[in-house]
């Protein structure tokens, strides 16, 4: 029973079919297939705007080349410490934008709070050519901590990011996980807050390896189209048979596919949020919104579940924190949720005794 | 009928079963789940050599991060004129390396002269600070003109590229079509011809999105392996649901399968190449031995072709030559070859009289 | 009378003379002139052990070209969060390495705390594909503060740094005021603590434009040499009349004139900080020990004396920061010193009464 | 007695002046004294023209920068295969630029031939994602065969790159020696001629190490200006006492010192090209124009002079050619000429007899 990552997970059966389905004869290589070009209109329509959506197979990818054609090579993208584009890419946002530099914004639950980014921002040294400039913000929804912003908290953002032409970036790995939670449409969370680029995840959602670069309007951000295609072409992520890619970002979305799936998880991770908050001795770490529980626990219990052969991690230091990660699945079973629970129960009690 | 590339045929059936069998519940990401785990030792076998793989979606990603391994910024990569890493990869080898240079030299049917290599790095200003360093020499397994290097070939580019201690790179998007040609074993015309790392294609052999990089031996090359992996992390090439890529790649080389695609992609090749070099007024543009006929055909029998619905490109000037380019796949059918003969026969016959 | 940077001083005629004598006919060009070659020894001479010397025309130059051959791309470099490195040269590091990033370890007086890199660097991800990798520690000989790493606080860093296999660099574009504060020998601050690359800064000490990076002994760090060259060159920092330059650093150390020079700086430093840290209502930031003055003043004095054309630097944020750094020169005379004070003293007599 | 290059030679006695007399009191540091302040409006009376000037220390940072300010990192840099960006930076445009390609174009006497400039364009994939796309031209003048582009060429290449969309950058190393080779006005051969940055050389002319970005109009070039501020600084090319450099420019171009300088490096160069093409036995490998001699010799004589202790390359390869190169210099002595022409002949006649 593993709760180490929805990235651990196997991909949901309609992708698998789409994947199937797209396996057909030949077809137009490098994205002029049919699948790929149905996407725009698509996404456009999920996002009620005119949308351009760029597939990719890693989150890795869609952030930095993302962020590259946000920032010049002498830019700086202002972002939470804990922000996957700063912990968890080995620095890929720097390796694509030829050095742009990533600077910290602090705020609870790895939401970059819009308070903070504003006074780092009068601070800058806005050209003075000594520094680096300012030239975007990243966010991400749901948060690396399972948090997820409200529309409120992301137009924040938005704000302070018009106010200084900085541009905002969303990375969405588990958007269908926040959006899950907050009930809205994915416009209210990403243009109509003033997002300009969105990575928008599926691979965590269900997919096999699909991500997709998505830049919405028809105004300035279309200039962003035309660079964000070299950019993926010279990184290596243009897919020669891309149609397998985009079948599986179709397949996603169709018919709100992607927010059952995410419905789910979230519930399994509130299940499981709700039955270890409520054991003594634990204590959540931040509120379980999305799919993701961060839980205080005893050292002895983190010691006895892993012996039971449940799979997590511990967060910030990895050998030594009693601050653990537990990730839910559109796959997660209600039955791997309770047991997990019962185990922790029945220990818990056991030691007490 | 379509002749344009084997990157827009279909993923072949024991290839879809083997991603379809590891899509059972969860397995540990980024490369740490069992099937990846076992490709090191099948490639060794398969290459009777201590090997090490590297999963990656594209070709692309494989031969930029490879030159990117084996060339410092500051370094020269020697490769022929119209090889991919020089003009379809849109400049991917320099973004990696950090702007090394690529060096073309000549040879004949897109193979890299020998001879002409030596000469040229016998005229570089080796050690001199105000020119770009020789660093590495790559080839094309089978060329981007349909032909194949024997191991004799590759290893007298192995030889100079020792004599001047350089890394010495193989792009094998079609490998396997050119060790179908030659019936040889895959370790004689890589690490025992001198070769270091490998760009191994499965896509257009038959795979999704699969490709490695692989590096042999267990000597110094082993140091290059620990800078491939960031390399890749950076690049974004790190997939966390790994296992669905390495399935590919294992069902591709097991039993043979790899070898038996190509053997019919080949055949297919030559079929076509034939029945074409027989009909009046046409000439090989170069001789065929793996999946690529180049032919140069009347002008108008290409707008007839065409005008049929057979797809290809012209080759060169993609909008005025008159020879032109058909690959076959591991799917295409015998009858669609006789097909497009047919239809070219019928056309000069009528045309004639 | 300006106290803004001893950046904005003139030449030291020692220094103009060396200029003037070096310009007598033709020398052979890119460094192998006969002052440039006997740069070697000299600086070998002065640091007591076999060192390489590179000049080039700022101390951005040298910090980045020196960072850039100690971390890979997908490395990590850990400074000071106040450092020049970090916020003063606009990304030069991050571009000259291709992307590596800079992790900021706090201290007093932008000195880098041993124990907080210490801690940092066991909380690191080492090997672990996902994070850069620590492969670097920049110190500020003086520090941007003003402040002077003691021999032991340069060797407790060197420890650090040696147990976790980092490059040790140290940006030293005021390292000759440290040494006149510390009265200790060149090699006991740098290499003897475990220094492997300095960038020995003149031109703030009362060059025109010449900086040298300087590296340590003749073990493996020999193989960095080699490295520096193509990227000195690259960057295009390799100067055709390098005579000028090494004449430049040649005088500079001849017969001690750059110790002579730092304790003039030094001396008048004291003299300006002793003056006003003795009136009423002003807080010295930060110890004064080299040729920078970091103090708080009263708002209405700092307006005060810029009226009466002082000139000087709010430090911090450069618009409303009560805390002003006063820098003093080779060529500060005593008056000029003493002026301000007497201005300081007057308005606050003044305004008192 | 010494024909190794212009790089060898001492800084012009006006050069040192303005050095000397720019050593007073304290400046604004980093170009807002007031030497550099003026520099704008000197260079906008040169070129007839608003004129926007970044003083650097090197050729190569000028190209470098001018390149990367107008390529991006997907763009193709056509050039001369003999070039110095293309062969004596060290791959510095492709640093600068991260990583665009530079293509060769072919053409007499290392001059670009706008016909096949014209032909490769139009062959180019120009918006094919595959491709690096046409992004810039660059060219020499006077060129690395010490040959001179009339304004006319120069037109015709500047068609071209209009016609396109190129930027157009002219690398002026020894832009002096081509305008007083051709007696016309500075404007004609830049902007006039369609130049949109010239790298504007001085070192070679007779400064110590000065060179300029020079970026003409103010439509849209203007945008250019604020990228090439940051780029320099990243570079660690804004020098902190930048009044040292811009004294230099100022000077070169002051009262026309740089075109007698020019014109004395020119006539020396035709007097010695004269003198020896009239000796048996020798042919000019390329026309006189500015004050580089390029001449075939018989092997002995090369050996001879040489022998004798004059200083020059063979061209081409290092070793083995028997084409040299000689260069003449603002201080090359009318006498110095006349003995080398004297020993070759005197060898001559020696050897026949």
């Amino acid at each position: 029973m593993n709760f180490g990552s929805d990235n651990m997970g196997p991909v949901a059966p309609e992708i698998m079919e789409a994947i199937a389905a797209a396996n057909q004869g030949t077809a137009a290589a490098y994205g002029a297939d049919e699948i790929t070009s149905r996407l725009d209109a698509r996404f456009s329509e999920l996002f009620e705007t005119p949308t351009r959506v760029f597939p990719v197979v890693t989150g890795g990818a869609a952030n930095s080349i993302a962020l590259a054609t946000l920032s010049p090579p002498w830019g700086s993208v202002f972002c939470h410490p804990e922000s996957h584009v700063n912990v968890d890419e080995c620095g890929g946002p720097e390796f694509y934008s030829g050095g742009a530099k990533l600077i910290t914004v602090a705020g609870d639950d790895a939401k970059l709070a819009p308070e903070a980014l504003a006074a780092q921002l009068k601070a800058a040294w806005i050209g003075v050519v000594h520094s680096v400039q300012p030239a975007a913000v990243s966010i991400t929804q749901s948060t690396e901590c399972g948090a997820v912003h409200t529309p409120d908290e992301v137009a924040a953002i938005g704000e302070v990011a018009k106010e200084y032409g900085l541009g905002f970036h969303m990375d969405g790995a588990r958007f269908a996980n926040a959006l899950a939670h907050l009930r809205c449409t994915p416009a209210e969370i990403t243009w109509r807050a003033g997002v300009d680029i969105l990575s928008f995840g599926a691979t965590k959602g269900g997919a096999l390896a699909a991500e997709a670069i998505v830049v919405f309007g028809d105004g300035p951000t279309k200039d962003l189209c035309r660079e964000i295609e070299y950019r993926r072409k010279r990184g290596g992520h243009l897919l020669s048979k891309m149609r397998y890619c985009s079948a599986q970002l179709e397949a996603y979305i169709a018919g709100g596919l992607w927010l059952r799936l995410a419905d789910h998880a979230n519930a399994m991770a509130k299940r499981l949020s709700d039955g270890l908050a409520a054991l003594p001795g634990t204590t959540l770490a931040h509120p379980t919104q999305a799919n993701e529980v961060f839980i205080t626990l005893p050292e002895r219990l983190i010691l006895a579940l892993q012996k039971d052969g449940f799979g997590f991690h511990r967060w910030g230091d990895r050998k030594t924190s009693s601050t653990v990660r537990l990730v839910t699945s559109f796959d997660t079973a209600a039955e791997a949720v309770d047991a997990l629970i019962a185990a922790a129960k029945k220990y818990l009690d056991t030691s007490r005794s």
